[in-house]
């Protein structure tokens, strides 16, 4: 843990959403679950959000020009429609399913942890998700951004430097006068490496109930939350 | 006018900042007057805003690469300094002056028609301005956008149809379903010729009370409001 001389130089705070902010596996499980495809839903549900890192390293290496999330969503979910048999969706039922991304569900605690955090701090979005994913998702849920940044802005995904350092130069800061707030140990790394401060919160049940995810302190953040409320109140908020 | 079954259509509101949605002359007048400099601060407020076509133009001819606003802003600062024969601020001081444009008051109207339209439509910029001066704006004054989006995301300025094109792009909508608001004919023509629809906001007082602007209707486009709550009012909100 950093010490609070540190901490009170934050001015930005950089939220990763999917996961750290957005229940995506429970909000995938439910609506995949509603359509009655007869097939393993957590299975579906944990196969789309695995396949996101490797169509990223895609675009990452070069093999594809830049694209959004939202197409490479598409791109895993029409291999996966195969991959399981679906054969019953028409296009715009395709289309609808993958705009699940736009309005997956925050966790209980977010809407009133982040309402909190505006209060002393800019809070914003730095998230892989498109511009307009995350827009659509912060007007459905109630996530009150001062401002969504999006590796769309920079054209480089994380965590490739230009994302991290990117926020510090659209708010004309020092890279540790921000401190990216996510439920993934390699997301603060990276941010951590540019020099920015990190807080990590615990999501046991990001995967789910049957796949409970290790959230063990690692001294090498600055900040540790249970939830964005307890993220709240040890920064005195 | 259109006719309301192309209004019908409408689903995102993006709008022009400087002047349509804060009073850039009111608010600038305003602080050069504190610094007691012994200039015009009418003729200084105005320079300072011409200067800003030209500035953009040399971005957009090529001369010079990307260029946020602030640092445009910054450049024809320090030419006006020198103009006014103004030497007494320190550095400090003149990066503090131009945040300024970070800190502009908005309209009367602004924040209270901007939350009308807000429970109907998607409500985003689309400015000239850079990200973080329109997000450090939007904290300070209150302003609810739904998501902040700028010419830094598309690295072209309006008029570049690039611009408005991009906002049907970030939302995964067709032009149509984009109207632009603005106080400044030339910027809603743009648009149109993009096939955006298009909302006038007669902003008289946008160059102060000794410069009324003419602020004629022009049945070219969609609609014609004298401020934010009359449009949301004519949008049947």
């Amino acid at each position: 843990m950093k010490d609070s001389a540190q901490l009170d130089n934050i001015k930005i705070l950089a939220f990763d959403v999917f996961g750290t902010v957005v229940d995506w596996h429970g909000s995938i499980l439910t609506e995949v679950k509603q359509l009655q495809l007869d097939i393993d839903a957590n299975a579906f549900t944990l196969a789309w959000r695995a396949g996101y890192a490797p169509a990223m390293q895609r675009v990452m290496s070069g093999e594809l020009g830049w694209t959004r999330i939202d197409d490479l969503h598409r791109m895993i979910l029409d291999d996966l429609l195969e991959q399981f048999s679906i054969t019953s969706l028409s296009e715009d039922q395709k289309y609808e399913l993958n705009r699940i991304w736009h309005r997956l569900d925050p966790w209980p605690d977010s809407v009133s942890g982040l309402t909190k955090l505006k209060s002393k701090y800019t809070i914003c979005t730095l998230s892989n998700g498109n511009m307009g994913l995350l827009a659509d998702m912060a007007k459905k849920a109630g996530l009150p951004w001062d401002c969504i940044l999006s590796a769309e802005l920079f054209r480089k995904y994380k965590p490739d430097p230009a994302t991290y350092l990117g926020v510090a130069e659209v708010f004309d800061v020092r890279p540790e006068q921000v401190m990216l707030v996510a439920a993934h140990q390699s997301d603060l790394e990276a941010a951590r490496r540019c020099g920015l401060a990190t807080a990590y919160i615990e999501r046991a049940f990001e995967f789910g109930k049957n796949q409970i995810k290790d959230v063990s302190p690692s001294s090498d953040n600055s900040l540790h939350a249970k939830d964005l409320v307890e993220l709240a109140s040890i920064l005195n908020i």
